[in-house]
């Protein structure tokens, strides 16, 4: 056996935000996410914090209920991760066998969760593979810096050897899935208005203070955008917008909201909206994009406002999640150019790390002088 | 004959901002930029317009000093037009003769001067061929909406067929030139340096105002920095970042200049910057990027920094002018079908028109009710 072979299974970390489980999870999830500096930096935020997620639990809890009383991201994130091992098990034999963790913030399955359950599997090769498209230091960054911490806390710090996929908003795997995704979409249109239909690509939005500091993720979406438009071929006309703005900071628009309101007032009738940033179903598309939006469309006179569907266990996103994992695994890299090049704005040590990294990687400074 | 065929040449109208072509230029020249509202929106624009350009102009004038004593944009527009149309005339004789015509905002030569000569020549099919890649309405959809305007004051909104070239962000002919003049910059760095230079793609920013109608700009700026890296296989980390806010309002970020002065502080030694915005050498490279930024650059610890070429009359951009052209001609198509989807938030009653279409083409209302 060749000696750099790791024993033990393959371990690929899910890393994603979660949402509550139940509606009493609800309260503690938002004062934790509320909390979070490294994804929303509010004045005064120990106290803030836990008041906007206080005022807002009530809201919020009733929004899951009628939903079905619970986020579904643990429910379809499990799927995703059974879909993706049973897949690279047949397609890389050598790094088999392949296990999935799930590492949600502020919600069980948390990081060290995740971490116990790999010590107890014997994993000693690690993946964490972002479940963010496209890159930014809110999510995919807060995500990572909390498992380094994880492990620090857990006395696992030179545990495991890690690799990071920290983002892929053009692999043509996953480009191909959503060009897909919006195809069934625009199926839901007569087919005489199909080419008229508006495509309306909707991210999460970021607080400008983010953008600011260099993030690059409204660069990654665009690049998004443009490649699920040239893989499918679609001569439809598109825009793209942020939503599910929250809190006393001002956010990157155009804000979907507004814009479907706008459409409505200009006498579009057709909409498809496409989640260029999501990868299931969550609160964000059942809620706020499926009723809430759906809602204010016909308010307004949309007379069709669909969705194209989140991929949740379309076989074609778990062969991206496969394709995209065996790819790295095979180019023997700690992670992209970019991750170690830090946002020029960044004032947070912690940002842009990989602990026990399996190979060299470039990461700037925070500070030279 | 084909009787579709129209009498005299193929007309083709550069679309530019212009700039002052010497310094008494340059008080006029800012004060109609400050009073066109579809650029900018000021609170009290009919006052505070002129107040803003009369106190920015001795600065201004200095800058153009230090750069000749005048833009150098006509200069290069005209060599890239006449590099366009040899190349046209030998690619599409079914078009020739082809002949080309610039019209600037604030500046000579106008709308107005275009379409008088182009009238003078004979010219019945024209081509509105704007020389920003990405769309914006604060660039190409004011240069339209101004040209349609100077057709009509001179009684001439009938005497020509138009078709639109109303965005290339990512045609490949324009890619690969961009990726050639990456290239190009990155041998201005020592060899072993290479692939760790930042590439700083920046491009002219827009107020927020804008960007919050629904402007396609950012996206399209987005797609171009992927294709161009894509094109040239660089290693190299990058960034995107926005120059050259001015006035009184909130632009889009991250900031050139900022972004430069943290660059510095991070350690990063090794800057090439890249005008993914622009198409020739004017203030905002020779000024703003090379004098500005580049002392700026030295004074925060960057050792090397440098812009990629211009493409001015880089043959290879002249190659990428004809054939945007070419291709736009054999569609026989009006416009983008981005072009007629007005932005949501719009208010502009002129916006995404065409006067006298070469075909039909769908124009959003600008409101239903």
């Amino acid at each position: 056996m060749n000696p750099s072979t790791p024993a033990g299974p393959t371990g690929i970390v899910l890393l994603n935000l979660g949402g509550p489980k139940t509606l009493d999870d609800v309260g503690p999830f938002l004062e934790a996410l509320f909390q979070d500096r490294e994804i929303i930096q509010l004045p005064f935020q120990k106290w803030l914090g836990p008041f906007i997620a206080r005022r807002r639990t009530p809201k919020v809890q009733q929004l899951y209920q009628a939903i079905g009383g619970g986020s579904p991201i643990l429910h379809w994130t499990e799927l995703q991760g059974r879909g993706m091992v049973e897949r690279l098990d047949r397609l890389s034999p050598e790094t088999a066998p392949h296990k999935f963790y799930v590492a949600f913030r502020y919600i069980t399955p948390t990081s060290e969760e995740a971490l116990l359950q790999m010590k107890a599997d014997g994993v000693e090769r690690a993946v964490a593979f972002t479940q963010y498209q496209q890159f930014s230091c809110a999510t995919t960054g807060s995500s990572l810096n909390e498992l380094w911490r994880a492990a620090g806390r857990l006395g696992l710090a030179r545990h495991f050897r890690w690799s990071v996929i920290d983002r892929w908003p053009t692999h043509p795997a996953f480009i191909r899935a959503m060009a897909e995704s919006v195809r069934k979409g625009l199926e839901l249109f007569p087919p005489e208005e199909r080419d008229q239909v508006l495509l309306l690509f909707s991210a999460h939005s970021l607080p400008l203070s983010v953008i600011n500091r260099g993030d690059p993720y409204p660069q990654e979406v665009g690049a998004s955008v443009h490649e699920v438009l040239k893989a499918g071929g679609f001569p439809n006309p598109y825009l793209l917008s942020y939503q599910s703005e929250v809190g006393p900071v001002r956010w990157l628009g155009p804000s979907t909201e507004t814009v479907i309101r706008n459409l409505g007032a200009k006498g579009i009738r057709n909409v498809l909206v496409v989640g260029i940033a999501f990868t299931s179903d969550h609160i964000e598309t059942l809620s706020e994009i499926d009723r809430e939006y759906g809602h204010l469309a016909k308010e307004v006179g949309i007379e069709r406002f669909h969705r194209a569907p989140a991929f949740n266990d379309d076989p074609l996103f778990l062969d991206a999640l496969a394709q995209i994992v065996l790819d790295h695994l095979r180019s023997g890299r700690a992670c992209s150019n970019q991750y170690g090049f830090r946002c020029p704005g960044c004032t947070n040590p912690e940002c842009r790390n990989i602990l026990n990294p399996i190979a060299p990687y470039l990461r700037t400074p925070l500070s030279a002088r």
